[in-house]
């Protein structure tokens, strides 16, 4: 096969242009029951071409349900590849996150066997061999990995995400390579090291966001490299979500707190490395912090995700600014693995302002990311509890309320007790709402339940939650057990009534 | 006041004995309202004199409920001050993690406002001043911290614990310190390391267990030290929990585990680091790994205690022992602060073996450290979440019941939902029981329920348990919310029955 002038540019190592070739020619490489790799995180920089290729070929031979894999990507991937491999049911077993309506309705059904990691503990786990029990020499079969360009050694050059690549790379046996020359080169983005096995780890010496430890490329053995594809497609990404009014009295609210923090000199002028989500209420507190009455300046991010303010710098306009304007940005911007962006160990060093969005805090200060009821399963963990666990305020914004199909504050996000808990109340130091904020650090269960109801809890459900707590209360204490006290039995009564009726605003707790 | 020889000998500061006091005389310094730091850790290392002398004054004026104090401790004190002050209604306030039943007692019936933290993270959250935040300067009033011995500059040799006596003689207005005489100095045998605040933060540069990176004793501002006390009363340490049966077959399940795991190349011939905790099963484990079949040699430890095999070197002959033989000995063990021996960064990068015992675990391995019944507070969460959410292999080994009133085997520590959750889904490697292991590394939450309830349950429980799961598999399944399948609103019925009629063992899900 021949390369284009455009994919000789990009790739430097003269070897790999022998192992040119098509996607529709590598089916062969993927037998049912293989354990797969995909670059991509959070929707950017995932392989498009291969997994078409195979989507096709299922489609084609009416294959559903008998070329089925397991599948690890550091994060999300594009809703156009694993939403369509869901559906033509091809996937045995995903992990550690996932964002799609199709693949989320599989997990859900029982089709797909999910199971949500950390996601700084996912490249560990997966060097350390705990994802591939049953396989010899606990490798995975291939790892698929787009590359915005390759480096005269080999290396992998990424795109705009780095997840897991490093180490689905180090503990594949082969490595299909996917070079996308519909994107310019990211060359000199990057910050990236691999994982070494215990007793052999090393400290990560970063003290500052800006602060360099690795090398530019993901480092490969050439051997491992059995095809390289050129790749035309652009990222898949999703609209931004807007700003309304809610979102900005959340960010409001936050703000004020920030303020009130650095006032009291338990933060510097220019705050501390924000991490931020994905999501309204983000964008809402990442835009008011920079403008109107906020008056902060240089801050500087630490986060697992390019949230959407920054995200339309990549979009179509985006793109084309942030390239016009390469000198002005580059320098502002580092793309690292996520078991570096998500380490405890430099979370905690630089005292991250972690924020995140739950599904239901409860008044003790436990927190549900994932599973709605309990049960049913959204996205997965991510790096929220890398993030609250570890920053030096760990920070949960929500809306007081949802809506339910029948009332329009028909789901609290306060509740009695969390149906699923991630985070718990020894992580969280503020809930905040937009109502309200409550300042939980250094408070006794008891004290935290009234704060977070009065600050948090919309006006709907103050009074039934107050009145579960004061019942909560006078059952406990009377019997010795009153720490964290609990009507056991009825905690999830709202959830139920939510379930039958279409709305958590229940008469009575009786 | 003059100092006696042996106190010469060991407080090497001159300015100091100036400052020579005695207990009952320093009761101004505590008035009512106080916040307070005490020295010690597990019962080890905590100031006698003055908490001795404040708990007489109280009793002896009947000021009981008059003299309140918000008390930090490291962790736990002996039973002999905290229960005391406990019972005489001194403490208004109290963090981490306690033992002793005066103050449980007190904590449950809502007379002590009690918050527990993860071990790692108090000290950090007292330095960025969250506990103190009502206070002038973000200050505690006063530590008082036990010494084994003083340096010439003022620094504080400590005891058998550091705990968090460095960050509470940095937050302290005063410090008052009692130089234990009645046991040897421990000069030599601690490594210590302040706490900075962020921007300024440094990597600890700890590689392996025996690295050394601090000081041998807690630097202190002279200035700050009001007052020196003699104290003569040695730690009234705890006896050691025996092994029986089930805690020798647990340890042999986990045993077979590691062999298992190293004859997969998973882990290095001499393991890595281990880290376990106190009681019976703790202990059988690592009497075990060191004898019998074993084989396992050179064996490395980092833990946040001193198991009991170990403290039987300190108590009565074994302080003989350990002395006579210090050369053996002292060469082979190093004490640290909290913050350093529960760090998350440390305990990932050695790849602990990380061991715990629960409160229960649930069928999709939530665990539940610190709660019965979801209110009643045992002893706190300590660092057990900093070392299952960190440690390489975090296993959780528990009886698979315990004996109620009425039923020897009335409580099943494996249930449906755990009724509080400490340790959630996304942080435990293995479950082990005297029933068997389950291996959860890479299972999705139904996968790991079926393992879970079969390798780990009591035959008593094995058919309740399954038909809980059958049932929520089969209603969530139904309704495509099946990723993580619950009876919401029966989820805690074994619990209920447990109240009501003293033993888990229900008679239908229905």
């Amino acid at each position: 096969m021949a390369a284009s002038a455009l994919l000789k540019s990009r790739v430097r190592r003269p070897s790999y242009l022998n192992k040119l070739a098509k996607a529709e020619d590598l089916i062969d490489l993927f037998p049912h029951g293989s354990y797969i790799g995909w670059s991509g995180f959070t929707g950017v920089g995932y392989p498009k071409m291969v997994p078409t290729a195979l989507a096709d070929h299922v489609e084609k031979n009416n294959l559903q349900g008998q070329l089925k894999y397991n599948l690890f990507v550091g994060a999300s991937s594009g809703a156009e590849t694993e939403n369509r491999w869901a559906r033509l049911n091809m996937i045995e077993r995903r992990s550690p996150h996932q964002v799609g309506k199709e693949i989320a309705k599989g997990i859900n059904n029982g089709q797909i066997k999910f199971f949500d990691k950390h996601l700084s503990m996912f490249p560990s786990d997966l060097v350390y061999g705990y994802y591939t029990l049953d396989k010899p020499k606990n490798k995975i079969d291939v790892a698929v990995i787009e590359a915005s360009a390759i480096t005269e050694n080999g290396g992998i050059i990424p795109g705009a995400s780095v997840g897991a690549s490093p180490e689905l790379v180090q503990m594949a046996d082969k490595v299909i390579i996917e070079v996308n020359t519909s994107s310019p080169s990211f060359e000199g983005l990057h910050d990236i090291v691999g994982s070494d096995l215990p007793p052999g780890r090393k400290p990560y010496l970063i003290m500052a966001p800006e602060d360099r430890i690795g090398t530019s490329y993901i480092p490969v053995d050439p051997e491992k490299v059995v095809a390289v594809v050129e790749s035309n497609y652009p990222d898949q990404t999703q609209p931004n979500a807007p700003e309304d009014e809610g979102s900005q009295a959340i960010a409001a609210n936050l703000i004020e707190f920030l303020k009130h923090e650095v006032h009291h000199g338990r933060l510097p002028p220019n705050l501390l490395p924000i991490q931020s989500g994905i999501g309204n209420i983000a964008n809402a507190v990442v835009g008011g912090l920079s403008k109107g009455g906020a008056n902060f300046s240089n801050l500087k991010v630490w986060t697992e995700v390019l949230q959407d303010s920054f995200l339309d710098l990549f979009d179509s306009d985006g793109f084309k600014r942030f390239y016009d304007n390469w000198e002005k940005y580059a320098g502002k911007l580092l793309l690292r693995s996520q078991q570096v962006s998500n380490s405890p160990e430099i979370i905690r060093r630089l005292g991250v302002i972690g924020m995140n969005t739950p599904v239901e805090v409860d008044i003790y200060a436990h927190a549900n990311s994932t599973c709605v009821m309990g049960s049913r399963m959204l996205n997965g963990l991510g790096g929220s509890a890398d993030f609250l666990r570890n920053s030096k305020y760990s920070i949960m914004h929500t809306p007081s309320t949802r809506p339910s199909k029948v009332d329009p504050t028909g789901v609290s996000c306060i509740v009695p007790f969390a149906t699923h808990i991630d985070q718990t109340e020894h992580d969280l130091d503020v809930i905040v709402t937009e109502q309200g904020l409550a300042d939980v650090r250094g408070l006794s269960p008891r004290e935290r339940a009234r704060v977070i109801i009065k600050k948090c809890s919309h006006p709907d459900y103050y009074p039934i939650l107050t009145d579960y707590l004061d019942r909560a209360e006078f059952e406990c204490l009377r019997k010795g057990m009153g720490h964290e006290p609990h009507l056991l039995f009825e905690a999830f009564k709202m959830h139920k009534n939510l379930q039958e009726k279409g709305t958590m605003k229940i008469d009575s707790w009786e």
